[in-house]
C-alpha cells in the first residue's frame, strides 16, 4: 500500500507550490467538480493550452506539472470527464472545471477494486493529524 | 468598474503560482465549498499554520500569498466561514475546507449591492474568451 496515497496519517506535501513555481510553469489551480452530484474531484493545474483544448474537445484537458505535458483526463485510465462548463473566479487567477465523469477519477482504488469517484476520499479526524477513510 | 474582477473579457493571469513559488511560500491549494449546497466558492492557499488554527478555531483560516500573513477569513467583511470537515486528496498536496457561510463569500457585489456569495460568478461562454455573468 502507498502509505501516502492511501494510509491514515497526514503528510502534506507543502512544497509542491514552490516546485511548479520554481520550474517556471505558468499554469493557474483547476478544480475539478462534479456537474450533477457537486462533488469537488480533485484539483490540478492548466496552462493556456490545455484551457483551449478543453474548450474545444469539452473535455478536461490540464497541464501535469510533474510530467511537464498535457494531461488529456481519461486517455490511458479511460476516466474521461466530459465537460459542461469552465468558469472563473474574481481575480481571474483560477478555474473551475464542471464535468460529467464517464467512470471513475481517482486513481487510488476503493475496497472493491474499482477507481474512487473523487480524490478527496479522506477526511481529517482533528488537530491530532488523523485520516478518516470514506468510500 | 474592475475590469479584471468584474469585466466580460477572460484576462487570466498565469503568473500567479510561479510568483508564489519565487517567494518560497510553503503553502497548498484549499477549495472552499458550501456543505449544503455544493457551491464551490473560491480557491485560497494555506500552510501548517493556517490549517492548525482553522481546526482549532473551527472557521476557516487561509495564508494570504500577497500580504503573506494568516488570513482569518472575515475578520474585516464580518463574511465569517463556519468549518465543518477538511478534506485532503490522495497526493496529500491540496485542501478541502467543507465550509457553512455566514453571510456573502466574494469581495465582489452583485447589482443589489450585496457581496456575492461564490467567486465564479462567471462563465466563459466559449474559446473567444468572452465571459457570462450569473449571479
Amino acid at each position: 500500500m502507498n502509505e501516502l496515497e492511501e494510509g491514515t496519517a497526514l503528510r502534506l506535501d507543502f512544497g509542491k507550490l514552490r516546485a511548479i513555481g520554481e520550474r517556471g510553469a505558468d499554469v493557474i489551480p483547476v478544480v475539478l467538480q462534479h456537474v450533477d452530484s457537486g462533488e469537488v474531484l480533485f484539483v490540478a493545474y492548466a496552462n493556456e493550452k490545455a484551457l483551449a483544448e478543453t474548450l474545444a474537445t469539452k473535455r478536461a484537458v490540464l497541464w501535469s506539472t510533474s510530467r511537464n505535458e498535457l494531461w488529456r483526463k481519461g486517455d490511458t485510465s479511460g476516466d474521461v470527464l466530459d465537460l459542461v462548463e469552465v468558469r472563473v473566479n474574481c481575480e481571474q487567477n483560477s478555474l473551475l472545471y464542471r464535468v460529467r465523469p464517464r467512470g471513475g477519477v481517482c486513481h487510488t482504488r476503493n475496497v472493491e477494486g474499482h477507481t474512487r469517484r473523487r480524490c478527496y476520499y479522506r477526511r481529517l479526524t482533528g488537530p491530532d493529524g488523523g485520516l478518516a477513510v470514506e468510500e
